[in-house]
């Protein structure tokens, strides 16, 4: 069979373990030499591919890309650019399938979520309609969890891990202060259309009273009134209260919480952040102190205390995407099957990439609690196994030692440049 | 020798290791019950002495103090209670003395900053003027690293590790994004008063070009112009870049930069926050897209990622605290002696209280680099240590196990209750 060299791009807001699905791409690659060649990266994801800007990831050695295991954020940089409608702008994908063929390049592997997924099948599509042969086949990752068809998706887990750890550590912390200072504590999640890091919060909830008290998702409306008394009724009870919100909370007429119009000091807008103001809010109905905390990339980032279920599938469904190209399949991406809850046992399974593009899979109602305040045993059910497991990364100097690769060019065999 | 009971007092805000001191001056103290009887603890520090509330910590298992040691926040309840001037409120120390007479206490262990140390110094001279005896010694404790006397206080080393953690990690996710998105990343640091925190953060910068890349301290007045010019410098050199404050960050007039008089959408004065200001500014001048964090209460209370060498000091000094008291020494503080860099090697000494209290050690001018936006190799010298080595509580369903206490309340002996 002919041997080929293949693409792998990282898109979208990386995660703890992006990295860790890249080193599941290239090592799989590299014990295939007989039908991988070089294995090239897209420096800032698609965009390499574009301005033909490729990486050389075999001038790496395999202890460089071990340690991409252990490394957060997009090892060779991501982007967050999405590819315009193949009839809109039909000269981007020729451009990929320039570059491709300049580069032999076979085999595409692209690290993403929703948005890349669609281009991914677009690539496969076109390659298909110009006879230029590339196996297509998309790897997932989102922190936000909202990909179709996979159990779960690679890099929330340990958003989830960390967030239920630090709103843990947060409410020993104010339970020791409630007597005379914080009263209430407001943390912040990311991810703006779906539950589901605020949901992880609840996790640490495991006993009475224990914090988290009051979680606000974005698919419950903020009922101020119904919010106020469920926080009041928390601080009557044990003196304090632990609130989870998620960044993508809205009012009753659909606005988000956060978009709050307010000005600065420079007198330029403000910027984001829904948890000061639903610390506000507490602050001036209630009476209460208040703190709170907006963790954001913090909580995508925090490889130090990443799931080690979460490394594991990252890195699983880099390995699968690769073995799922050499065994011909095309348009496709692994996915995490959940095989049992208890013991929780996954495997790799496969999903067709038509069925995959730009559909957002929401936390099922049923699993927030009626009062919209908080999860469901359920809910609980789905997510504990997700975070279980450390896999601490090595530290250095009492910090954790992550890999910054060479990233040596690819000579550009291009005599146009291109503009995305 | 008399055999005389002991208190044990929680003060101002906690860390993420002040319980390990506690479990330090408990294991200590149950080693030599021929000295002392059962040591109570208040219940909200301070307070829990004047309102006779106080906690038989003899309730509580070996096991149980244990794992004190790896559990954050504080477990007694802290308060931010400071005793009035002697001669302004006698009543408060009068019936301090009277609570510990009623339950046999001759042994005070105040566990807090240079405001309980003032207070501890103050129980010892009224207990000399009253003749009722009572041995008082403080138990270093701030995350702001504020204390003279002491090379470093316990709390300030995990505080630090978790900072230089958190900046290190996030400094890799904008990296990878930088090229279509967030350009510079803002983190907050708690430490009003010194740049300690801040400083800490510097640590992660160990090669050229790591972040953070510009750190803002509160000794430093915020000059607008010289400090977008260093972002700037850094964005047209790399990228990206990673920006520290200190929540304490002052402009040239002396106000902070945190109090910005906004107002959010509900009308009410918007809370702290010098992150957001700093990045709106960037956002508004330099017109780069920003983001920012606020760990607020997750870097004090984050002991899943506690620095090893602050762990064993907090233990360590309640641990010495024990024994000054039982050697006979009065109104003192255990301190951490430095005694090499290379190798780390630190032991135990003791100050006077009274060079201690209301004392407040500030950044020496030359661990700040000229330009005022990092730390010098001195700097780093005298940190680099703090953070060494991890402690990782034990984990159960995937998240940190941590202790609970019983807080059993001892019965009260007093009729007169007291209202502090």
């Amino acid at each position: 069979m002919q041997r080929r060299n293949a693409f792998y791009a990282q898109s979208g807001g990386v995660t703890a373990v992006i990295n860790a699905s890249a080193c599941g791409v290239i090592e799989t690659a590299r014990r295939h030499g007989d039908r991988i060649g070089r294995l090239f990266a897209g420096r800032n994801g698609i965009l390499g591919a574009l301005t033909e800007d490729l990486i050389d990831t075999s001038r790496e050695t395999p202890a460089a890309i071990r340690a991409l295991r252990h490394t957060p954020g997009g090892a060779f940089g991501s982007a967050r650019f999405k590819l315009k409608k193949l009839e809109d702008d039909r000269a981007q994908y020729d451009r990929l399938i320039e570059v491709f063929r300049a580069h032999d390049i076979g085999w595409f592997f692209y690290n993403g979520g929703g948005d890349s997924a669609d281009t991914c099948l677009k690539v496969s599509q076109l390659s298909a309609a110009t006879g230029y042969p590339v196996t297509c086949v998309h790897v997932p990752k989102t922190m936000d969890n909202d990909l179709p068809l996979t159990d779960c998706s690679p890099g929330f887990g340990s958003v989830a891990k960390y967030l239920a750890v630090s709103v843990r550590e947060a409410g020993f912390d104010v339970a020791s202060m409630a007597a005379t200072s914080t009263r209430v504590f407001v943390l912040e999640a990311m991810g703006r259309h779906a539950g589901w890091t605020v949901a992880a919060m609840g996790l640490a909830a495991e006993r009475a009273d224990d914090a988290p008290h009051v979680l606000l998702f974005p698919e419950i409306a903020l009922d101020e009134t119904a919010f106020l008394a469920a926080v009041e009724a928390t601080v009557q009870r044990i003196g304090h209260c632990v609130v989870g919100v998620s960044e993508g909370l809205r009012r009753a007429d659909g606005t988000f919480v956060a978009d709050s119009g307010v000005r600065d000091a420079f007198g330029h807008a403000q910027l984001g952040g829904v948890a000061p103001v639903i610390a506000s809010l507490v602050k001036a109905r209630l009476g209460h102190k208040v703190h709170w905390a907006v963790a954001d990339y913090l909580q995508r980032s925090a490889r130090h205390v990443a799931s080690r279920t979460d490394v594991r599938q990252a890195w699983a469904v880099g390995q699968a995407a690769v073995q799922f190209a050499l065994a011909g399949h095309n348009a496709v991406m692994p996915t995490i099957v959940r095989v049992s809850d208890r013991p929780y046992r996954w495997e790799i399974g496969m999903a067709p990439l038509d069925q995959v593009a730009n559909v957002e899979k929401k936390m099922p109602r049923d699993w927030i609690r009626d009062d919209g305040f908080h999860i469901t045993p359920a809910c609980r059910t789905y997510l504990s196994p997700l975070i279980q497991g450390e896999d601490t990364p090595p530290y250095v100097n009492g910090l954790p030692h992550y890999v910054r690769l060479r990233n040596r060019p690819v000579e550009k065999r291009l005599a146009t440049p291109f503009v995305p």
